[in-house]
């Protein structure tokens, strides 16, 4: 038998065909959803004041265990943010890895920054730290008040781990080489929440996080996103910038900085506090999810199914397998096979460097990028 | 009598007093609001693709009778949308109005672009379209690819009116300046949805607009926004950037330019068409009101009611009075003593170049800016 028939009488052991295409994620709503959305129409406080804005900071922070979360208009916008709540400046250099969604580098653009882009490493999906470490030593210049790329001559001024697909990315090992190199840790937890790294939820050992409440994300508020941070000045500033600056006053419009319309409404907020209440849930269903992708996925040769590394524990928010060689041809096919089926599998994101934009960016060797492009295969993962 | 004295007893027989604040805006649903969000949590389609995102979008091409609507996450993301639409790079300079609300300025921010701050006039408190031109003629140079500012050597791209309070700009006049100096025209139209010059709808005049559902606006999607245009061209490039540039293919992932995260989620859509069916209700009573100030305010001296300029129609959004002679102890003795009775006046906002980010900004001389924010008042004028 063909390896893409294997993969797909696998894939359909665990999702039995109903004659329904079956998308990567859709949300669930089975709680207090349109009851506390009912609420805000009801009490007219829909837009950018309001009681569940307030709530979802708060449940966010209890959840998380982290001091402050601000929410947002959506995960590109809290970490466009997060960059600046960092330091990031117009002109700047910012690590990013090759291997993720365009919202990561769109949102260093959206700074005015540059990305500059960074290989992964196959256990987490995430930045692949010795390699940044030996780069680093190569081409970066460390001085009293930060390093700057010697070729380019700009400040790099952050770095941006990234979550992939909820598996957390090593940032306890990355603490060390930022710390060298003056670095802030922003993590890109876009995908993440209800991740743990050694029992502390993600965003908890960078300096600042942001975290996305998108249609396709394990939670939803329509469309939002959060900065969480333990960080009283940076949690501070992200507020200031996301209310478009403005300086408290009785009466008079005083703003004292470029600043951005980026408050989550309070509908979204609503929608959001009942899909928290509902996150312990969705966890619990999506590892089983996964337990059964594993299984079913265990016997078939040349592939493995992508598993949470030792010592974290994953959301499995995107599920995956992984092909043992690079083979795009391979992988094409069997993701159209799973398509004649209902089943609605996908690429890994086109890594950013070979995307037009972002073609003449600074970056390092990216081969393992490279391979784990022509590598993985997504796998329906929604709470079914 | 004294002044402020005079001003409260007027309003208050417009407001009579309950013992609740009177706020500047307050939204109304009393139509389909529920319904039509509570339908999109059944349908579980909250998020960035839905069919009240297109219906809304349908419905505001009805409405104003522009071709193209695209509904974004607020005003100022579909201000900057519609400027790089209209040709605006980083680096251009962008000519808009000293008196209006921060994020008209802040989106020519967001684009890279520099604001240059123009006068406005009494009659409209838009452009001064005859001043500007006279600055333009001495301070721009006309080139066949453009104009540019002989001081500084940026592209002057562009020029934003604004119509305020809902009250049209002079977009007819504009033009012929605008095109005199290759420049596109693109209204800030957030106040202004229901606002009509000569019978044609804001937006029609200009090459590209932006309106705004904030809380606070005639019509609320909680958080959102819009880019109105006739051209297609515009309106497609609109759409791709609010879609992070994404390129259409059956599974891979595929951005073409450094694209944005503004597409409005479907349940804050769902709200906006309720809210769009009210409208026309909305604008009969707000035009009532603002005819009950007039009348109250007419015998007072020293002050006026501002009214919609001849030959055009104004959604009087915001009602206001003016001060005969700019004052700003008398202005804020009035906003006091209104206050004190629960009236929550306000000033117009700080003119932008008197804001710390925007102090040094390429600017003309801005004489009936500066004396009008000493004169004006705005006055409750929500939907009662």
């Amino acid at each position: 038998m063909t390896l893409e028939s294997q993969i797909l009488q696998a894939v359909q052991r665990v999702l039995p065909e109903n004659g329904e295409p079956k998308p990567l994620h859709a949300p669930v709503f089975q709680g207090n959803e349109s009851k506390y959305v009912q609420e805000t129409i009801e009490s007219t406080w829909v837009s950018s004041a309001g009681t569940y804005v307030n709530k979802l900071q708060e449940d966010l922070c209890s959840f998380t265990g982290i001091n402050r979360a601000v929410a947002v208009v959506n995960g590109t916008a809290a970490l466009q943010l997060a960059l600046f709540a960092a330091g990031v400046e117009q002109g700047d250099e910012v690590l990013v890895p090759a291997l993720t969604f365009v919202a990561t580098a769109n949102a260093v653009s959206h700074t005015g920054a540059v990305p500059h882009f960074v290989d992964v490493e196959e256990s987490s999906l995430g930045i692949d730290v010795s390699k940044l470490e030996t780069y680093l030593k190569q081409h970066a210049i460390v001085t009293s008040e930060g390093s700057y790329n010697k070729h380019t001559g700009r400040w790099i001024r952050a770095v941006v781990p990234m979550h992939t697909f909820g598996h957390p990315a090593f940032i306890n090992q990355l603490r060390s080489t930022a710390d060298r190199f003056h670095l802030k840790i922003v993590e890109d937890a876009a995908e993440a929440l209800g991740s743990y790294e050694g029992g502390r939820h993600i965003g908890q050992l960078g300096d600042v996080a942001a975290v996305s409440f998108n249609g396709n994300k394990i939670i939803t508020t329509g469309g939002g996103g959060a900065v969480l941070t333990n960080n009283k000045d940076m949690a501070d500033k992200v507020e200031h910038l996301a209310s478009t600056a403005k300086v408290s006053h009785s009466f008079e419009f005083v703003h004292d900085e470029v600043g951005y319309n980026y408050r989550m409404p309070n509908i979204n907020a609503a929608l959001g506090c009942a899909q928290l209440e509902q996150l312990p849930f969705f966890l619990k269903t999506k590892r089983k999810l996964a337990g059964q992708y594993a299984e079913a996925l265990s016997e078939i040769s040349g592939i493995s199914f992508i598993k949470e590394r030792e010592g974290t524990k994953s959301n499995y928010w995107l599920n995956g397998l992984l092909l043992n060689d690079p083979d795009m041809e391979q992988r094409d096919h069997i993701i159209k096979k799973l398509h004649d089926h209902q089943i609605l599998a996908r690429p890994v994101w086109k890594p950013m460097h070979y995307l037009e934009m972002y073609r003449d960016m600074p970056k390092m060797d990216l081969t393992q990028t490279e391979s784990l492009y022509a590598r993985i295969i997504n796998l329906p993962s929604g709470v079914m």
